[in-house]
């Protein structure tokens, strides 16, 4: 990651919290199962970047808490690891069901034994998450993170009945990126936010901010599947055409589609009857009809109305932050 | 089910309590998509025996639980809704994991959309359990469930790791059984006990009670996969064979076999060979050996420790039918 970046920025700002979180992380991993232990270290060390442990750090920063120094996992800190056992709970849940949809038929013993390990992994990380806030305490703070983990479940599963649908609208599309990444980024912010005891107002700009962030993450997420540079992703592209996803740059080109266009798309997406030139004919009608530029406007006005939420706060320099990674988000590559 | 048996006699007993418990079970299913709503339905109200839930409403009223008539959702009966959320989540990952070990090579698409429903729609009924348990806001229970749950997760990730090796100790198989069932018997029993905001006395003898009935419940389901009546059973015998799975009857057929009979258990169960005529074979050296019969007599150990557990209560007709269940759970042919 490019050093001047926003979320490295962020990530130095909150080195030592991070720290503190990757501790409680490891701590909270282990188990009396040897394979629990591995699997989890494995998962979350190699894990991503972060994003969602880091915006529950940040906003309790934000809302001005206060830190005693000498406690070594403070509320925040555990509840930004909370956070995390929740969102690779759900990557690894993901796994088994892109896989399930991706493999039709070419099956292998290795598949099969990860998709066992992803399930129940899955299932134990998403318990310890409960355990830690259960340590925790707050009711509010459960109510909070439990609804988020229902409206996830459900917009995973609204994704997944309208796959290959590309009479989806528009709004739906909205409805499934809200429950798939937007509901845990908005509880990301605002279980930090309640971590500093703040004000309901504080809260609910957090929760404002955390929701259009999650939702132009997503969007450019869908972006970059049919656009990025393979390599600077760190990820294959391609994935959401070959799953059949409907996602905002497909139902652009198709909405804008002459006759055999359309008739490309349904027999791609609906009949998910693929060859191997597919994708790249996909990549060009996307280039055609500008879907990825309208997906990034779309992406846009999401990431301006977290930064307007954000006028809540008085000025300082993690402000400026929150602000500089809503745009970066829409700027990124990765 | 024969009117006779205790399991009637409780559900007769506390029929009003399952009324309610049904009804909030309806209530918290529903879901903004439809899909939800349907399979969680379809699950929840065609599922199984309810024994569970049966077992926290029962335990709240042998630990004194008093009532609140004009409560149509009274604290122990959202208290067994939730449990049953969970318990039916763990079933539904379970379909996952054992179908993709039985599966090997033979997809379809019902298969593969069917893995995806399962997951999702259990991760939505756990979401949906931690909200009941939310609502109800006592830490007790929420501590004692999530680490439940935990406790389910690490079983069933021991028995993943122990498919197919017949090397596996009896001590290591005990403690599979007691995290794939006997915890959330356990679970089931204490928050029904802290529903009823008895003494720290009560909740741990509920607790050893439910532990033992789990445990018991368990060794008679391994047994039954080797020696039910098919139709009796009303599902098919020979699916933890076919799947490799480590269990008492067959750790004590192999401990007894001679050298042939230990390469036949080697061939079906280690190396996953299996010909059609195998699972008859299987079930005539269970025979030999008595290996159901000793299954079953370790079971009735389990229930007889269950049934000492209840001397802690006064004698009573509830009281009498805690000792029935753990009888009958021994001698039970479904």
């Amino acid at each position: 990651m490019d050093k001047e970046e926003p979320l490295q920025k962020l990530l130095d700002y909150l080195a030592a919290d991070m720290a503190m979180c990757n501790h409680v992380i490891m701590d909270k991993m282990k188990s009396s199962v040897d394979l629990v232990s591995q699997l989890a270290a494995h998962l979350i060390v190699a894990g991503g970047k972060r994003l969602r442990p880091l915006l529950t750090l940040a906003s309790a920063h934000l809302c001005g808490y206060e830190q005693d120094s000498n406690d070594l996992q403070p509320r925040h800190v555990r509840l930004a690891a909370c956070i995390e056992f929740l969102h690779t709970a759900t990557l690894l849940h993901d796994d088994v069901i892109d896989e399930s949809m991706l493999r039709r038929g070419t099956d292998s013993a290795n598949a099969i034994f990860g998709n066992s390990a992803s399930v129940l992994v899955g299932d134990f990380l998403f318990a310890r998450a409960f355990q830690l806030m259960t340590e925790d305490g707050s009711l509010k703070v459960m109510r909070i993170v439990s609804q988020a983990s229902a409206t996830i479940a459900e917009g995973e599963i609204l994704q997944m009945t309208m796959q290959n649908d590309l009479s989806t609208s528009v709004s739906r599309y909205f409805e499934v990126v809200y429950g798939k990444t937007a509901a845990l980024f908005a509880a990301s912010c605002r279980v930090g936010a309640l971590a500093a005891e703040c004000k309901s107002q504080d809260e609910e700009a957090l929760d404002v901010y955390g929701t259009n962030l999650g939702m132009a993450f997503q969007l450019v997420d869908d972006a970059l599947d049919y656009s990025a540079d393979q390599e600077k992703l760190g990820k294959t592209v391609g994935d959401d055409f070959r799953e059949g996803k409907i996602t905002y740059p497909v139902l652009i080109a198709y909405e804008k589609a002459d006759a055999e266009e359309k008739k490309f798309w349904e027999r791609v997406i609906e009949k998910g009857e693929q060859n191997e030139e597919d994708l790249l004919h996909a990549f060009s009608l996307i280039r055609k009809h500008h879907a990825i530029e309208a997906t990034l406007q779309e992406a846009m006005v999401f990431a301006n109305k977290a930064c307007d939420a954000l006028a809540h706060f008085p000025e300082s320099e993690l402000r400026n932050l929150f602000q500089d990674i809503a745009k970066y988000t829409v700027n990124r590559h990765f």
